[in-house]
């Protein structure tokens, strides 16, 4: 299914358009896309297809799709759900290579067998199909308005660096608008609604490719294909573009469900959480967040990633100024302390009673000049990248300032630096046009300070360095599927073990590996073996092994009385270490995920855990570790040993290969994973993996 | 310091105010607040003070305080600050019981000297001040207004439920001019500078008692007295009062600096958090979080805390629908279900391949009237207490819906419920006088879904039930100020250990008490000894002991040389239970607060814990106990002894009072608390005892 980027130039920019199913009615939704074609100079060859028109508005219109000439690169088919398929298959006939269907009334509204007719179409003629029920998409550049947005009777956006691709259609007009309202420049605007082919991660893949663009801001709500998502991820953070992602449906479905603590874990917001930052996307929260930071990204282009690029703050609140402080450590933008220079310019201008220190308080003491020289001051310091202004009405005629806050974010730009401007109360606003002309200055201009300071700061994780390339799995050979044989392939080292059926078994293994040994009742029946009883640990002789077997045996009886029970598995005791969980699981949208943690019986209790899809190498999984709480615990914290961290991840990666290519595993607990002192590796106490059909201990 | 509630009436309901340093120029700061009180009203007498003035405007102006008529309740200070110490001292010998002073130039501007001056003033003739560096305040029901805000030139705020108290004037200000524009009520509205004298608690105490208040909202940089914070929320909560505070400042200071484990994780931030929560008061984060907030509780009241009043939405976007579904579980506010009624009737107005579900998505299906019969119908929904609308020109006419929105607020208010309003997109506002219109209706009108969501789940928690009262501490008697003396009187039992100076009669002790033991150093130089490697544990026989004590005497004369030894203590070690920490610090702004949470080598690596301030009773100890992440581990959780939480929660609850009362004792650590199996209590490990002075092991 994965195409070739180049392969959506066509359908992006299309030599010659056909409208299938053109109204001449402007006021009609079939009657829209001739008319914006027309109105935003469409430069290519437009056709309409209507049996009851021989031209509309002075477009040739011919009675069907079979009708048309050669060299249609696109279809936009306007016809209601029933007349989709046949055009869609006259479309594959004539070879015309894209199509877009508006129409509702498939998957979304139960009628899935109408939605595969039309992949089977897809399919048969190598046509690639943007919809159905979708908005279509658009293209500022080339004047490609291949959608009956009503956001077009009002205007065309203008062409910028940002492509816009939302599954939802209606949040996508009305993203459209307020791109518009605020005059955001788009490369691309596309509605991908139901994804019987083309969905948003294809276009991702285009994205990366095309030089017009810069940022890639999605709105989905479940991806399609999501396992591509990471090594697109990658591949557009390595080209220096920004990859942001609004996603609806954070709830946590399913895991309950789940035999695995991997499962039980896998919570889809953490999954996704823990995965945009391995793939060094940015998520987004809400629609004002969205907007905020292709705002950002538009007006003041992408973050240099210079450690430098602090923000200065200008305000007449030292309250304020604590806010700022405040949001700002809470999202990670740093407000740096100002040199020499800045601050004997700065109490030069303010009364001596005033501290000077970043965020500048001038309280009401300076004039629109004064607080001019004040802005010009800390724009000027050596570590400010970014200097924000907090006006009000209470201390300046602002308005007054717009030309010179003009002048102000032009000589910033020259070094480098910007300028972002935000008011005080709900009474400080800006008129339409003042704001415009800030904008157009390349002053960043949002409702509030903290706004400004989160969109500054995603703006700067979108600009993040890029994660290294992890070359994938090789495929897996035909093995044998069992617990045992994928542990073994995956290089898991196990403590030493053995199945007993009786006491005296067990006491003649115990000799052999020496006291003190663990007891667990063997049973393909008990997921959890500490939850009724079955395992006893730190048992330092005989005696207590045999009293530990028939204190097990008495509780499994009574707890899991269908329990089958092979025996009991005698087990070496490993107490130097700290335990950890590793785990794979499937997640229903980005795949497959390993999991790692806190383990034993922290596993659940602290859910300290962190998710990475695959592949993943040996750096993002270090990576991952020293995000655990339990971090210090394996470097030698608080006088214990360091342990053996290395060891520790290269089983993990071993893991996490061999849960990438053994596919027939759909969960897998390795709890605990004991990370032994520095030299002496790591070693695997208890390893749980499940398959769609059965549990395989 | 602490006055009585009853007598502040007289600041905010003065019957005589006199302004001293009042200026006929109305375009000067000394010149508004003449101009306020004559232009809004007030019906009390007004006096000048000034040696240039007979008259001002009207009103009588007499040369100095001493000239002036008895029973004056209020004095306005305008004069700068070398003249606020002679005019509060004539204040105090007129017997003026108010003053309030506006001048800078005090402990803001590096001269505490000045401002203990006017703290001196006040003792000595009992004037209460409010200020020095503030702007003053505001009633605006009785029209006073002993302010120079200028947002009074514009308006002054309609009386209101609402008391605003903030620290800084800038802040307050721009909130004035925040409420106008909402049109929020306000029923005071007090700036309080840099509280020489009366803070911000001492007005919640008397808003508490103020009939015409419901919510009080306050804005704080730093708390005085803030251990008065959580006996006043208890009150204003049990008065069915809503206690909103916007806290600058949150970042964590001053917790390198401690010796015990309790003072390092005692951020401010987590501190306020926690004790926010116990107060039952609702932290805010932003200025735009307060205005959400303050205008949902003006507009819709207070939350009825009915558990049925679930949010109702209805939309043209499925991913929006979802997206507002995502916020209401970050928020915890419910979306419930609807009945088969609502259903039935909505599959009746929808076509057929709509899914009829809450947040409804009507797309572009249904014309003004539909959407209206649509909205009735959720609205009427029994689990819907609040019907969300989100608006958009994609859809509807909603500039023509206006009146119906009214209309049906006003129907939904007879039957107690609620209707929110908001937009699509930024393209999609409301003119401000059909805004002011639906607002006066009593719709909430706010700028995004979230953040009508937001509104709405913290006006839900500003109305959660009440915190029992708890009984504060009885004072400690003089007592021996010694680590033991205190664990004794608090109750707190200790396992059996003994200080031994040679291994000979630690093995007389370990036969004592039973083997395995504990061997740790004693050495009052060294706070935290595993650290040192001055642990031993699980040692089972004498020849382990032995070996262990060679092995602490080395480790500690290599890593703590210069530390005094005293020998060593030996420990009966309990093996069975959950370790716990236990501790007290003092917050720089809240004053002593009890902190609980994972123990032993757990207590920083995790940071699970939890704070109250004192007094806490046991079930805010158990509630706060339920919080800790490690919860499932003393209820029995995998198959595990259900342990003796009871016997904690007495323990700690022992240690509260005690460390509330016994003020020589500045941090403590009980570290491990072990909570064992039911029955068998809680039993302490080690306890470390800070006093400003010293260490006392």
């Amino acid at each position: 299914m994965t195409v070739e980027p180049a392969s959506l130039d066509r359908l992006l920019a299309p030599r010659a358009i056909a409208v299938v199913g053109a109204s001449p009615d402007a006021g009609k939704l079939a009657g829209r896309p001739l008319g914006y074609l027309r109105r935003y100079g469409f430069a290519g060859a437009v056709y309409a297809v209507n049996p009851k028109y021989g031209e509309i508005g002075g477009v040739l219109c011919v009675p069907t799709v079979d009708d048309l000439p050669d060299g249609i690169d696109l279809a936009l088919l306007l016809v209601p759900a029933g007349g989709v398929a046949p055009a869609l298959e006259a479309c594959g006939r004539r070879g015309i290579p894209f199509a877009i269907s508006i129409a509702s009334g498939f998957t979304e509204a139960g009628a899935p067998e109408l939605q595969e007719e039309l992949v089977r179409i897809c399919r048969r003629h190598g046509v690639r199909l943007v919809g159905p029920n979708c908005v279509g998409l658009l293209n500022p550049r080339q004047g490609v308005t291949a959608t009956f947005s009503t956001e077009l009777r009002r205007r065309m956006p203008r062409p910028g660096p940002l492509a816009l691709v939302t599954q939802s259609g209606a949040l996508g007009n009305s993203l459209l608008q307020s791109f518009n309202d605020l005059d955001i420049g788009l490369t691309s605007w596309i509605s991908t609604g139901n994804e019987a082919d083309l969905g948003v991660l294809d276009f991702v893949e285009h994205f990366i490719d095309d030089p017009d663009c810069r940022t890639i801001a999605l709105f989905v709500e479940g991806l399609k294909d999501g396992h591509r998502l990471l090594p697109l991820a990658r591949r557009a953070r390595a080209e220096g573009k920004a990859l942001v992602v609004l996603r609806a449906g954070r709830s946590d479905l399913g895991r309950a469900a789940s035999a695995s603590h991997t499962g039980k874990l896998a919570g889809s917001a953490r999954v996704w959480r823990d995965v945009a930052r391995q793939a060094g996307l940015v998520e987004i929260g809400t629609l004002d967040e969205l907007l905020d930071l292709v705002l950002a990204l538009d007006v003041l282009g992408p973050a240099s990633g210079d450690a430098a690029d602090g923000l200065g703050v200008l305000t007449i609140s030292g309250g304020l100024g604590v806010l700022i402080s405040d949001a700002a450590a809470d999202h990670g933008l740093a407000i740096p302390g100002f040199d020499a220079g800045t601050r004997d310019g700065l109490r030069a201008l303010l009364p001596p009673q005033m501290t000077v220190a970043n965020p500048v308080d001038t309280a009401l003491f300076t004039d629109e000049r004064g607080y001019a020289r004040c802005a010009e001051l800390v724009l000027a310091d050596p570590a400010v990248g970014t200097l924000l202004l907090v006006l009000t009405s209470l201390a300046h005629d602002y308005r007054a300032l717009v030309p010179w806050l003009a002048e102000l974010a032009d000589g910033a730009r020259a070094r480098g630096k910007h300028v972002a401007v935000t008011f005080l109360s709900s009474s400080d606003l800006l008129e339409r046009d003042d704001r415009r002309t800030l904008l157009e200055a390349g002053l960043l201009v949002l409702p509030s300070a903290e706004r400004v300071v989160a969109a500054l700061a995603r703006r700067r994780r979108a600009a993040a360095a890029a994660a290294p390339p992890v070359e994938a799995a090789a495929p897996a050979h035909a093995a044998e599927r069992t617990a045992a044989g994928f542990l073994a392939r995956a290089g898991v080292p196990m403590v030493p073990e053995a199945l007993c059926r009786t006491p005296e078994e067990a006491l003649r293994f115990a000799g052999e590996v020496g006291f003190p040994v663990v007891l667990k009742v063997a049973s393909p029946d008990i997921a959890h073996k500490t939850e009724v009883g079955g395992v006893a640990v730190g048992l330092a002789d005989s005696a207590a092994l045999e009293q530990a077997w028939r204190t097990i045996a008495r509780s499994v009886a009574e707890k899991a009385p269908h329990a089958r029970i092979d025996g009991m598995q005698v087990q070496a005791m490993v107490r130097d270490g700290v335990e950890l969980i590793v785990g794979g699981s499937v997640d229903p949208e980005l795949g497959r995920v390993l999991m790692l943690g806190a383990g034993g019986i922290w596993a659940e209790v602290l859910e300290d855990v962190a998710f990475l899809a695959l592949p993943a190498g040996p750096q993002e999984i270090a990576e991952a570790l020293r995000r655990l709480r339990i971090h210090p615990l394996l470097t030698g914290a608080r006088g214990r040993a360091r342990l053996d961290v290395d060891a520790a991840v290269a089983v993990m990666h071993r893991l996490a290969d061999a849960f990438q290519v053994e596919t027939w595993v759909d969960e897998l607990d390795i709890n605990p994973l004991i990370v032994r002192p520095e030299g002496l590796g790591a070693v695997a106490v208890d390893a749980l993996v499940v398959t769609r059909s059965a549990d395989n201990r």
